[in-house]
């Protein structure tokens, strides 16, 4: 039986990019489930694609072929890659959209430079290698191809990789940005339960939260259900990252944060800046 | 081989909160397909996604597995539920998702708690029970899992339902309700032809159509291309529902009609308010 | 092993209308691949939906089903067909949608009507013929039925067909207009690399381009990368059209181009109206 690939892009749905990998797969590898993780990172957006992927290691197969293209490079000089962790194998631009899923499966032990004429579909679009290079490696890969058959072995340590900020954390306050915002407008900031715990902060019930001179005291739940309608909370989402939410509104919206966004997250009365 | 999952939620496509429960899927049942029912049922909208579901059930397999997930109650108390009915099985919240579903399969033969440990991803995320609840189960009862073996025995009369709106029918003459608005513009009323029958309007050539204190006679047609471009008329849609349209145009927003307004639907000159 | 069908439509994804197609394949063919090339052509999108199919094929499983429903004459006499061309069998209404395709995979052998009790699933809806006769053809063929089962022969000279519109070629111009604009902004002109090889032009490192009483000279590049942030160029995309960028922006919205609009690409002094 052929291998899962699951399967990341910022294509969107609206023109037939994704449609277009999936035939060449089907086509490669009739009998491998595709599982399409999302096809709406931002455009541009490799720190967003490679955390996305990296959510999504400990619920897919062990075995999983990761393809995953943001690829503003395409048509440059960075490399495709095929890298194997654990029992998987990502494949993908060498722009550090694969780097946190290998580090989320325990490390990369191989890395190749996918060029093999078997595998890539030539003659190469200068713009479409998701057609053309990464989804027909994925697709080989599936149907039981060794990733060594793929191209010439590349250095591991060589590879792009995408930094996480990391917060600053200290006693009573911790100083982080905003890695993320959802469609449903929920602020995902760069700190998870162990900075909370490190910060000795995580069973307060209550927040001090500073962003942009501004300040807000928000309750600490685990569900948005706990807080009224229209109420702010500071909750741990299902990806395990501290969140800035709103009970049935959108917190980023009306917050006015973004991407990048500086935010301190402390006990009341000990914001220091 | 697996059962199909048909899979309908409120996730939209763009968060990759879908494909995080594909994955799921496909770890537990590898061989189960699943088809993506519609994924942009509207947030907090049980009655709609409920009657999306139940429109849904001649044409799945008999042996289909329904996972439904509009759950504005994750976290709280409302219980995870799966039903038997026929040969089918419904996974998802009590809240009511469900019910117009089993009642189209013919009754609920069996209820069932999920809370087995063998099944339920733990720690289960107090946010997201799409993917440590509801899609395992659905997975592994698509993989031949009995629904006896989710958790405990559960009453079927005391599980939550929706009521549809009932019209109102006299001779002459339907009161009734917008029910749902699709993405272009169509308007359903809370009507079928057994109601028009009742009315016996059901050969009427034309109605006289009455709303927010707004009248309008518009032709009884079988489809669209009866009537010019830009033209409104009433059909039974391809669900089976009354519905108000335009052709080439989005009568919803054309007649200011919304869920739930109010709509009356008459022989011309016998409408009564 | 069934046959794996590529599924293009105008139906979007909002709406369960592909999700009950899906539905009803699974039904008739349980192990039969579908490939969702793309729900979102244009409503009446008859040319961009029959561009986008034939683009599909090269990428597609040889014996593949191409099930494609972008269907304004739904209810009307327009007849269903099915279309044998190559190894492949194409799904859908004569009105011109599949014409492209079948003349991509090397001309139509073969046509049929889809009439038969058998196969379509009655009583036929006035206005969903997706669910109750193009899916249902498309997966018994997907299930190994022949097409000739599926209605009576008709002439494939009687069929309607779309025709692109063809550049007017001349030494050091072509005279195009706009085929298509992407959801990224770049337009794709009516005019391949044999065009440009037509008008002598195909080696030029830059063409001035005429639209709407405006002029531009742009660079003729292989990909977006070569031009700096915010810089239109000239390229043939990855289907083979000449098309108009920006790189990193919208070409379309800021060069005021749509669909059908004129545009001259000539040598630069070259042009002529």
């Amino acid at each position: 039986m052929a291998r899962t690939i699951l399967f990341l892009s910022d294509y969107g749905r609206k023109d037939p990019f994704v449609g277009i990998c999936h035939a060449v797969i089907a086509r490669i590898a009739p009998d491998a489930r595709i599982v399409d993780l999302t096809h709406s990172i931002l455009p541009q957006g490799i720190r967003g694609g490679a955390m996305t992927l990296a959510d999504a290691v400990p619920y897919a197969p062990e075995d999983a072929v990761f393809l995953a293209v943001v690829d503003p490079g395409v048509g440059t000089e960075r490399r495709p890659i095929a890298v194997a962790a654990g029992r998987a194998v990502l494949i993908g631009p060498d722009n550090g959209l694969l780097s946190l899923a290998w580090e989320a499966l325990g490390g990369a032990s191989e890395a190749r430079a996918i060029d093999s004429p078997s595998v890539v579909r030539g003659p190469v679009s200068d713009t479409f290698h998701g057609r053309d290079v990464f989804a027909p490696a994925a697709a080989h890969v599936a149907a039981g191809l060794s990733p060594q058959e793929l191209g010439p072995a590349i250095d591991a340590r060589d590879l792009a990789r995408v930094e996480l900020p990391v917060p600053k954390v200290e006693t009573g306050h911790l100083h982080c940005e905003v890695l993320g915002i959802d469609r449903f407008g929920n602020v995902q900031l760069s700190a998870r339960r162990e900075h909370l715990e490190g910060a000795e902060v995580v069973d307060a019930t209550e927040f001090e939260v500073r962003w942009s001179g501004r300040v807000s005291v928000l309750p600490h739940v685990r569900t948005f259900r706990e807080v009224a309608e229209g109420v702010y909370a500071v909750l741990i989402d299902s990806s395990g990252w501290v969140a800035l939410v709103q009970n049935m509104g959108n917190a980023a919206e009306a917050l006015g944060l973004q991407i990048g966004d500086r935010v301190v997250v402390a006990l009341p009365g000990r914001t220091a800046d």
